[in-house]
């Protein structure tokens, strides 16, 4: 058992390390870089729970985990940069862009219109950041 | 034109009245039959806006549509009664009960840890009220 | 000027206590005496500070501090006892239901439809429990 | 009835236009505006549904419909765009700038000194705006 | 290091229940218990997140993280059952019921006087609750 | 009695002024110069409620104050410009910078990771702030 505790141990960073490469790639990068200096452990945190753990569970895609964190993340509307991160992410992970504007228009229902507004700019910054890019 | 805008009318609250009938079921009934002595007005916008309009837009599914209100509603953490009704609902159009756990699971990352307590919480009351009546 | 603050200090908390009588009525009350064996000197801010210094104000007459009060509430959705509370007031202050009723029908637009039926809801009760009490 | 409802159709989204236009002036179009290359379809909810539902509901004016709003963005404390541009429509319907400083120091009750102290910076800028625009 | 991780991994779950145990008490386990028949991994999680990892840290002493811990949740005021758990907590490593009351009666200032009230009303049915367990 | 009173007002003001001063420091005057124009009265109620009031009461010391503020900032995430405020007032009331690191990181655990991440990145500035200035 200390065996298999040691590999679940090593693989929930180095499994939260993949996840975030893959699901949140360049903009999760900066994230984890800016926290080198004020914070290093709270990256790994970041690394290991939400990636290690949350989104490395079987039990649900990633593109349903996506559409679940933009919905989130737009309704709560005091969190903007991690919600352009997740937006970035919906479409690594498959989301098409008329599906995420779909979910942002969907939060007026729940969270009101400025929420949704404010959601649909961040995924036009988003895009034609990588209009730009491309 | 007038012809397609009376119709595009009629449908509006027909097809809200069908969506919600559909989507949220029994649950979503009496809700609106709560509102009829104090505001039968919100009973339709209710039908028109998130059913008629929202929910009967082409972009994206029900299932996935259901995702997006339920992590929506776990985060914000102050719409107990709205979220059991969208657990209801998640279970109408597909999602399994292993999966809206997984939803609310994620949660908190996003909104904290009681918001995914409360959330799992109000899934278990669902589940056993579902259980008891089957 | 020593007697002018002297008459000010005193007018403050008397000032407030006429205040969230006339205001906030019997429902105020019950919340000043829930304080008292946890929390007297919190009671005296109460007094103090919303009403001997916040209501009191010339700038804004109380049925249109009411309207707010009641749409800030009702969108932040945490504060349910509140919201019943400033509902009475409103109606103590010359708001009538139906204009109560068309500030919550409001709040779907900007905090959501959930926090609008909840809103709606609380003014059901506090409206029957008047018609009891009547 | 298929023509009242055609009409009613028709007059929804017109009636929409005119109502924003009336209310949020400039500012509103603005936002309409950029809604253009992300959400068409969501400008078209904008007018309809706040402008051409809610806000011309009888049951309220203008005036009061802007108080609320005014009171429940300051609160939320999340939307500082659509903050200030309702603070905008507030002037724009007969509110004085004294009148929208008393909403927002009133918010210091409700919500707590920051979402008082950000709504009164907010009102500042837009004040600031009217000034160099005169 | 395969050792070192797997003593680090072991000691994960069983700090963290450790901690639990000595932080929250009987609360804590009530909550973990209640998770049994729905989602026993999120237990799991609850355990080794906030107290495994969080409160085990070693850069601030348990009395000043329950300070924060019972300020954050009576100003989110969508938490109850969890600020009530915490202020068993504060309890727990030496906080005084006085001390308590401050804080809750601070967030006033931060989140407004709603949130002071209810958290102060929470507070006084945690007291009551020990005072007949007693 | 009435000199009592006129004492008490006097100092109400003036405590809080010197409270402000040593507690939040330059950055609290900042704040109050910037209300001068748009709402005096608001500035008085700033030094007289949060500080001359509540910092002012002996139950709870400055630094345990700090940390309950610093975790609500953080934790409601939509106050960005006070909480920046308020780490610099812990630094002043004696919290470390690796305290102040502690109290946000565990955020992550009731308000999300994204509220925690926030919070560090408001920090970082200040911190770095503080060493240009050194």
């Amino acid at each position: 058992m200390t065996h298999i505790n040691a590999h679940a141990e090593t693989s929930r960073l180095e499994r939260g390390k993949r996840a975030l490469a893959e699901i949140d790639g360049e903009a999760g990068h900066k994230v984890i870089a800016a926290l080198a200096d004020i914070a290093p452990d709270f990256a790994d945190y970041v690394f290991e729970f939400p990636f290690g753990d949350i989104y490395s569970r079987p039990g649900l895609d990633l593109r349903s985990r996506e559409i679940a964190t933009i919905a989130a993340l737009a309704a709560m509307g005091n969190a903007a940069p991690q919600l352009k991160v997740h937006i970035e992410a919906g479409l690594n992970v498959g989301l098409s862009r008329e599906q995420i504007t779909e979910i942002l228009i969907q939060m007026a229902v729940y969270a009101g219109f400025p929420a949704a507004l404010n959601g649909l700019f961040a995924a036009k910054e988003v895009f034609a950041a990588r209009d730009l890019a491309a």
